[in-house]
């Protein structure tokens, strides 16, 4: 499964796109990392933004999107241009029909250091390491979106594993009491 | 001038189309609530957002798109919906090419109530009058998206007039100077 992880910012936008299935090490398919100037007005910014990550999505062909949530608890006066990019980002994948999903920072840094609290040096290791790359991704700042890629095919996985098990014991506990139903 | 002056807002984002020009009362065109539901995922939200503004946009063709400006000010819980909305409304915009500008609030009622503080209920008592309305426009929310809308009409128009003296101004200056350069 290929998962784009987008790590939303107006000045810069992450992404990074990783191919792999769960309890297995991934691989790096891309890495990137959409920048808009701050100068321009901010219809013009959103428009560039947009149009930088639909060309990804285009060229990388992603089944599923991943992108961090915001949080009120960020730096507020940045809060609202990260909420703005994040909304261009998850429109992006829902015009495209693809599944979207949202993690938080913790979740995130839980699933690739097993730790909720880890900086981002850590994140960068272990990102390293998991992807088997020879040295940190370039550009630095896109790390945390294949960070969040690869927490969607860790966790994702283990989600669509337990969604499919619950509808197999509802299935088949739902069989008799059908047939109990048309008595 | 058409202009379509947009309330952001995730489960409810005001709509208001009016025509006219600086110093003359104007027209409503239009007025409607875009809803998304509150229980859908946040993407499917979006695109819902996206596709209920690109259709007015297309319906009611206007020639600029003015946004209520976002404030960290705001509520924080719901802050992040809002510049979420705000951002989409800004981006369907400018990607028909139209202009878009954003207004404070308090910009929002001093112009339409002369008084930056102004509740709710007088927004809505001076759009009804401003417009020559019958009664209270309906949807009631919708009301500060009118309010937006008369606000560009007004402020932008103001604003045009200053740059095309400033505009001219500096050409006739320019102009010599021009010649001068020449020698």
């Amino acid at each position: 499964m290929r998962v784009m992880g987008i790590d939303p910012g107006l000045t810069r936008c992450g992404v990074g796109v990783v191919e792999g299935r769960p309890g297995a090490p991934g691989t790096m398919v891309a890495v990137a990392v959409v920048r808009t100037d701050p100068e321009a007005p901010l219809a013009e910014r959103l428009l560039a933004l947009d149009d930088g990550l639909r060309a990804l999505l285009e060229e990388h062909e992603p089944e599923a999107v991943a992108v961090e949530r915001v949080f009120s608890q960020h730096n507020v006066a940045s809060v609202i241009g990260t909420a703005q990019a994040s909304g261009i980002a998850l429109l992006a994948g829902a015009r495209l029909g693809l599944p979207t999903a949202t993690y938080t920072p913790s979740e995130v840094k839980n699933a690739v250091c097993g730790n909720g609290t880890a900086d981002k040096r850590q994140v960068t290791t272990m990102v390293t390491r998991i992807l088997r790359l020879k040295e940190a991704p370039k550009p630095a700042d896109a790390a945390d979106a294949l960070a969040i890629a690869i927490c969607h095919l860790w966790r994702g996985g283990v989600k669509a594993r337990i969604a499919e098990a619950t509808a197999r014991a509802l299935a088949s506990q739902a069989a008799p009491t059908r047939r109990g139903t048309a008595r």
